[in-house]
């Protein structure tokens, strides 16, 4: 039905009706009073959501590109970095060192489950020379609805004494708590249509004083990605480069409505939503790709369909409820269904999406669960 | 008064309705037929207005972004690139080079002037070694209102042999022809927020096949914005890595505006727009920062407002009549003022203009001209 689309992917994420309104509203001129007022204050917000004291700043971007500018401003040509593997993204960042021509170390883990920080640590610990310069984290793994133990990672990174630590918190932050003075972080990179309930096309990095030390002496080179150009131009409530004023129009609002509803509220909203996708998966007697609880993403949860073919129950909640969840990606194509609960995302969307779940695989042909068994699961969570 | 601005500057531009109205429609995503649907046309409308049958792609990024793109894409370490340097932003360019380790050999010519195509064309014929692999030239400097001879140094360049050209055409797309294929363009650079009549955040480049070959072998590291993703991907009407949604949403409508009104009504609009707006200025006794009309923008016209204080006047127009000039920059700065008549702007908004140049004028103690003899003036030129 032309107009009822509801995302349930992990991004683009629902976006709340306030700040459709302000995506639509005039452009002004970013060299404007007007608008450092309006940069001023997303600063500000920026650095309450980052939980720090630290320069956070505003790039027009992908998440991807994001990434990149953590990777350009603080390394050199050869620099050994240990990066993290165990899901697509993951694997993005690795090649994207390998195209910038450093020494890239790959720490693999299964897909599916969290990385053994002890596999980190031992590789961090045997280097005696200091010759890693970054570890490069996935916080919460998109492609396998896992989410990583950044806070151990860490701690024995900041062991380590040298290494930064460059992470991936664009499915995590604003879903999660990512506490980035407190557990030391260097550099924190996100993204606009994730937990900030905005669309695409705005991505945020965060930079710790460490990551600027390292600055000064990094090589690789950069332009439209050099941070020191966003810092010097942040002090003044602006941006080096013409910003995507529309985006940042919606994202004022976007982070006043985190603000009124608090992080903590919004870390539970995750949590519950999370806990009563998993119960209801496993009451309608389906699996979950990430099986340990512990390891599950705030954002995201893959399912493993079987035996209902993955991407034809996708095309049913697509076709007869207007529900978009995403497939799988690369060796997980067909194989499993990702649930997006990330976001602009209430208790009734989640029931909303099991009620279709259930629908969807009973109109399917599977009947090994008794109706209302997600629903009963997902509400009981839910109320916990 | 809030929500009064008119926006007269050369970028952002101002925004239809229906282009606004577009942008705040709710994200769908970017991996969904749908979407491919609309970037199907949103790609065949580029080539259309860009003039060639080559690939255009779309980048999330601003102008300094996408002429990044245009570099690091077709060029390695060393190589040598000519950059014609007539005005701020061809010095940026000249500095992105330096940032990548080019050896950059900077054609500098005087502000306010077209940059003489002969001295290309000397440098060029001196280089009977090929050792010059790209020019980069700024067809219509925003900075100092001045557009450059873009037909005659590409032919230069073409009889050169081997180097590329690489245009940025962030404030001339749109507003004057550009026809890439029948000028034998390598790279041509673009961004949203001009004669597109969108908001920034969305950048365009046009590659030939020349270019693509000059790919093969450019060495200087890339990722995000590595073309050849883009290519693979906009062949499956997608982008590699997530678009800017919403911003996509307007640029659909905004292409489909442009098509309606037709490219040789556009480009005659801009035309009249700045015959009219130089035609006013010269009528109330103020100068022209590019006297030559042959050298004019058909984007910005830059003000000499001597001897009323440019700062001055600027503000009196933002506050009493609700319009917002651009400044100068750099050197110029509080020198010039610039007007920017770019993209969705009507016969009406340069009679407006006019009108409130002239009243800032007089209230600001200026009487070197009759009043209404800007009016006068700019009126004959829009009817011719």
């Amino acid at each position: 039905m032309k107009d009822k689309l509801m995302l349930m992917i992990p991004g683009p994420t629902p976006v709340p009706e306030s700040v459709l309104s302000a995506l639509g509203r005039h452009p002004i001129g970013h060299r404007s009073a007007d608008f450092s007022t309006i940069m001023a204050q997303v600063f500000t917000d920026l650095k309450w959501l980052h939980q720090t004291i630290h320069d956070v700043l505003v790039l027009t971007a992908s998440g991807t590109g994001i990434m990149e500018a953590g990777i350009v401003n603080f390394l050199s040509p050869g620099d050994r970095v240990l990066v993290c593997c165990n899901g697509k993204f993951a694997e993005r960042w690795a090649d994207m060192c390998d195209a910038y021509g450093l020494d890239t170390v790959r720490i693999n883990g299964p897909w599916g489950e969290a990385l053994d920080p002890e596999t980190v640590r031992v590789a961090l610990e045997a280097d005696t020379a200091k010759r890693i310069k970054a570890v490069v984290i996935t916080h919460s793994e998109t492609s396998t609805g896992v989410i990583n133990d950044l806070g151990t990672l860490a701690r024995h990174i900041k062991a380590h004494g040298t290494a930064l630590s460059i992470v991936d918190a664009v499915t995590s932050l604003g879903a999660i708590s990512v506490p980035m003075d407190e557990w030391g972080l260097d550099v924190v990179a996100s993204a606009s249509q994730k937990g900030y309930m905005m669309p695409p096309g705005l991505g945020f990095i965060a930079v710790s004083p460490k990551a600027w030390q390292a600055y000064e002496t990094a090589k690789l080179p950069k332009f439209y990605l050099d941070l020191a150009k966003y810092r010097t131009e942040a002090v003044h409530h602006t941006t080096p480069f013409t910003p995507s004023i529309n985006l940042i129009f919606g994202l004022q609002v976007a982070l006043e409505m985190m603000k009124s509803e608090g992080s903590d509220a919004i870390f539970a909203r995750h949590h519950r939503h999370k806990t009563a996708v998993r119960a209801a998966v496993r009451a309608v007697g389906l699996s979950l790709y990430a099986q340990d609880d512990a390891a599950a993403s705030p954002a995201v949860t893959a399912v493993i369909t079987q035996p209902v073919a993955a991407e034809r129950l996708r095309s049913h909640l697509r076709k007869h409820f207007d529900i978009a969840l995403a497939g799988g990606q690369d060796s997980l194509e067909g194989k499993i269904v990702r649930i997006g609960h990330l976001g602009f995302v209430s208790d009734r969307d989640i029931l909303t999406a099991i009620s279709a779940l259930e629908a969807s695989l009973t109109e399917l042909g599977y009947a090994s669960f008794a109706p209302g068994a997600g629903i009963s699961a997902a509400s009981q969570c839910l109320a916990a």
